[in-house]
């Protein structure tokens, strides 16, 4: 752990702090558009982080033992871009010019992938809820590969949080358990400038947020001059002291701090100050009032101290690794694998291709999952991941691994609790932190619902964290409507860059399973809860990674018409087929576990599955019938629910809601006018 | 307020709580599915409170002034039909013994519509934040309608809720704004049994929950035997008394309880007890071991007192309501139009038929919605509604209007907070209870995933807010693709039973309002940040109502090729017209702003609007292309973003990612072979 260095003059302190708040005003005046409020009130508190405590090296951002710093207010995005242009970062100041404009590196809120932004934030509450993530996998990770004397993962996760984070539902569940778990080493800096985009405050948050906090579990310590920079760095020292809680360091500021006319308002939140303001708040800071992105040499040099900083910090690493390598051989190569972002080899040793010959037990995609999931995980020593409160129902847990908690933390199975949003939100820090290979999360999939912002995050980032989903249709049951998902299905494809995979069976799974460890992107996994006959299995593992194939031919030559179905209603589809068959239909099935995947194929093989010229094509699926259009075109009929479900034993739910072989067999005679 | 009446023989008490316990029990192995748990151990405090406190009438299940009562922790369903079947609600014993089965009056989770029931529950955390609508209903309608000795409406809303429920964001959410608004005539009781479903809460719920509730502004009352009668009952009457916070009873219960082998651990919570360990609770109870949903007369007896005192109540409120009707006409005549669930005569009086004419200066869609909602609000005093802390930008305040608050609780402008899914929750409870007409929420489109469970919810139950969604595409510009909503709109049209309206300009506005009025249904309103070109406007009011219509025919005759599009796109639709026509291809633009009103219509009129004969069709909208097939068949051309959005200016953005006229003058063009 770091020291604090010796105190600098407070003339410096003042004069780089407001070199941040003008980068910001300067840039967000520039493109009209953009949160001047924020940066102004929040600088001293970021500069006495990023000066005195972060531990990072801008000119190697991606530094495994960084420590990590999000501003989950997001729309504050300047405040975190003038720090990165000043600390170093590959960051100039013509890229803080072009803020928010088309192709810049400036975008409107952080996006991931640019240097030095750990995690893309806007949405708020998702950006303290990652950090959870971040500051869980350090733990993790530190308790797998640490070893005396050789903390090879130590780092703390900083996060600058708003009001707005502090609303949302996501950050109280992320909260609370950061507070069960004893995530000591995440300190959130709260700026508490009391007033809201539309309003103060008063309007809508008058919750005692400390005493809540406390509720949590955390430690709580309150700043009462955001200005001051020395308190909010003793602030900053006290929160590190204490590694049993995580830190909430609620830091009054004034929003807008500077502007005559807009300070401690809601004016000086969400548009620019004005060009007239701009100069009015320069003047009242003592900032040169017709300066632009003005940077006073020593205020440059003082931030830049983090260049020589951070090369020493990552050299100093370097070698402690170097030692622990040669200490311990087996585990710095299990780290560096672990970090390698890759897939080890022979991940799937253990994954068979066939889990169950043709015909054998009927078996729950959950279940076969369970398998699956098992044999993957026992080759990737940092693969981790849980569920929300239904682990029993999911079969998600790694077996013989017990849950991670204040006291096991190199346990590999996760608990969330019923917080399905934070859930969402932490395996994205989970992701981002590194070390942590395809995490995973599973609930109930009508509950899919209640993660929709991070599962989009995710897919906006880029990043690989699995999503599983059980009791996957009207094949629920008894639990009725409002666990059984209709509209999920068809939600979760809209979403750009996603990978969704519905197998059919137990063979299908497994391919599913393969198939998502291998995307780089978000992957969804949707299991059954009932039981599911299995098929033939030649040919499955690839047919499923191809998205969409022919599960079962025509009886003798060209088909007549194509049976399209995903999941447990392929099975409904080869019944019909057979039933077709006694009237001399033929009817090719074809099994479409993963849209995305399909469409990802060239046209030939596209069109070898789906033949143009057959247009007599039926689809079912036990979801809503929304997109369907794209595979059965114009002509098809489509058999699924423009309803909600229903509670009863699933048998009955499926008759009754006319999900059968018997409504494909009618709809392929009546479409063939037979 | 109604005073405890004397106290019962504690006799007669276990009685009549076992009775509820083992209709419970009883029905959930029957069903050979659900959850007894949570009816062996909270069935004392639902008996106190239904016994005791509620002010009800089982044979007129919608008294208007009745004590609602939400079972949160909906998979306890059981005790609620228990306690509906006791007290005298239309409930036979048979309808228990049809638990969980296929069409009965039992479903798994309760549903809303069944008599008694208030709201669906089952997905944690909706119900109290429900609860918070309702209590929140009163408070408004009280302030509005009651007068110096008519207390017209008065009465407080009751819950159950369990560790789930106070695990979920949504709960805090809601929680801490009953807290700020001071809905003191809100009651939860805790069933706290210290066990979820997957293992104790000791794995995952270890926060101070009392302390946390008391940091929200709330009373908290501790129970220390949730199997005292007595004691329960005692801190519900100080709930009672306590009128400025709203009440959190922790009461401290034991799951299963009886059950010998299961109580307090969570096998007693998602499965039946099985026939022995039924047999082995009934006699560690004292209950016949034998009987099947055994209902002693005494106890039959007492509970149906509530008949008796249901029918007094009405009928003392009726006298009341008599009397405040002849001194207060005019009030009362608009109490009775509140509660008579429709539009009054005259409601859309002064919503213009032309917004704006033909060629007048753009309007930004929310703009034109900021005037047609006023225009219908100032007809319909207890139409209320508010946002999430952006009233600003979504252009939603009912002008002349103050905040509702602690202090003002006539105000119809709600302000929520950075809370979107409390948001949601909140007005599902605020259109549940009764009296507000068309109450409405905002805020930005991509947060509407924040929402989605309590929209699903509305859109399950049938119930009618509008639900506005503003800056919807990547118009939305420099905010970027946080911001900028993509699948959105597909996910929200995939939901059975929802209205989704994008108007394409002000004038289309007030159609999609008026309509958006007229559904019985939830519908959700979708506008633009930036301005949008005004086109003619006849025609459109009923074209919009429904859903697709010809906006521009073909000059010329049948046209070559058909332009669809929806919202700010139509314009671009719009100068493709234009520019095809100059090489002589006639293209008709069809506005479709609610596929699901178009999908109503007859067939003739969807075949006149979009000729089955013409196949050459271009759609063209800035959003997720998912969904479109529908209407563009096969052989049609989608424009559409397959990816996430980017920061920048909007005409920028809309450029670089090709959602241009030139792109659709080019389909058109490839499409004819031109």
């Amino acid at each position: 752990m770091a020291t604090a260095p010796t105190i600098d003059s407070a003339a410096l302190d003042t004069l780089s702090v407001n070199t941040i708040r003008f980068l910001a005003v300067d840039a967000v005046q520039k493109a009209n558009s953009g949160h001047p409020g924020l940066p102004l009130g929040a600088a001293p508190m970021a500069y006495a982080l990023w000066t005195r405590y972060l531990h990072h090296n801008p000119r190697s951002p991606r530094w495994h033992n960084r420590d990590r710093f999000i501003l989950s207010a997001g729309h504050g995005s300047m405040l975190l871009y003038a720090l990165l242009h000043l600390t170093g970062y590959d960051l100039s100041l013509d890229d803080l010019k072009l803020f928010r404009q088309y192709d810049s590196h400036t975008p409107g809120h952080p996006e991931y992938g640019e240097a030095g932004v750990e995690t893309t934030t806007g949405p708020l509450g998702q950006g303290i809820s990652n950090a959870v993530g971040f500051a869980w996998a350090e733990a993790f990770l530190a308790a797998t590969f640490n070893r005396p004397g050789y903390n090879v993962v130590d780092h703390y996760t900083y996060v600058i949080a708003s009001d707005g984070d502090l609303m949302e539902g996501v950050s109280s569940e992320a909260s609370s358990l950061a507070g069960h778990l004893k995530l000591g080493k995440l300190i959130v800096l709260y700026d508490d400038n009391k007033v809201m985009l539309s309003n103060d405050t008063a309007a809508a948050f008058t919750e005692d947020v400390k005493a809540r906090y406390t509720a949590y579990g955390w430690q709580v310590i309150s700043v009462a001059d955001g200005n001051n920079v020395e308190e909010v760095a003793q602030a900053i020292a006290d929160a590190k002291r204490d590694t049993e809680r995580p830190t909430l360091i609620d830091v009054r500021t004034i929003i807008g701090f500077g502007s005559p006319n807009k300070q401690g308002t809601n004016k000086a939140h969400g548009e620019p100050l004005g060009a007239e303001e701009v100069k009015l708040t320069k003047k009242a800071l003592g900032w040169p009032e017709d300066a632009q992105f003005y940077v006073p040499g020593e205020a440059l040099e003082h931030f830049r101290a983090a260049i020589d900083n951070g090369a020493k910090w990552e050299a100093e690493w370097n070698d402690l690794f170097k030692k622990y390598k040669a200490e311990h051989p087996d585990l710095a190569a299990q780290y560096e694998a672990a970090f390698s972002n890759k897939l080890p080899a022979g991940w799937d040793a253990d994954l068979p291709a066939t889990l169950q010959p043709a015909g054998s037990k009927a078996t729950a995609t959950r279940d076969a999952n369970n398998v699956a999931l098992n044999a993957i995980a026992k080759h990737i020593p940092t693969m981790i991941g849980g569920d929300a409160d239904l682990s029993g129902s999911t079969k998600t847990l790694i077996a013989g691994q017990p849950l991670f908690s204040a006291t096991n933390r190199t346990a590999r199975n996760l608990q969330f609790g019923v917080r399905e949003h934070a859930m969402g939100a932490i395996i994205n820090g989970l992701t981002l932190h590194g070390g942590i290979i395809k995490p995973y999360t599973a609930t109930f999939m009508p509950f899919s619902d209640y993660m929709r912002p991070p599962i989009r995050l995710a897919c906006l980032m880029g990043i690989g964290p699995i999503f599983i989903f059980t009791h996957d249709s009207i094949g629920v049951g008894e639990d009725g409507p409002t666990h059984q998902p209709i509209e999920q299905l068809a939600a979760l494809r809209a979403i750009p860059h996603i990978t969704v995979l519905r197998p059919a069976d137990a063979n299908e799974t497994v391919g599913a399973w393969k198939a998502a460890m291998e995307q780089t992107g978000p992957s969804v996994l949707v299991f059954t809860r009932q039981k599911l006959p299995i098929y033939a299995p030649d040919g499955v593992i690839e047919g499923v990674s191809r998205g969409a194939y022919i599960r079962a031919e025509a009886e003798g030559g060209t088909p007549d018409v194509l049976l399209l179905s995903t999941g447990s209603e392929v099975s409904l589809a080869m019944a019909a087929r057979d039933e077709l068959a006694k009237s001399g239909i033929k009817a090719r099935v074809v099994s479409m576990p993963s849209w995305e995947l399909f469409r990802r194929q060239d046209k030939s093989y596209r069109d070898q599955v789906l033949p143009p010229s057959i247009t007599a094509r039926v689809a079912i699926e036990a979801a809503s019938p929304f997109g369907w259009h794209e595979w059965t075109g114009a002509h098809g009929t489509i058999i699924a629910l423009d309803r909600f479900g229903a509670s009863g034993p699933y048998e009955t739910v499926y008759e009754h809601l006319g999900i059968t072989s018997g409504a494909v067999v009618s709809a392929a005679k009546a479409l063939l006018g037979k």
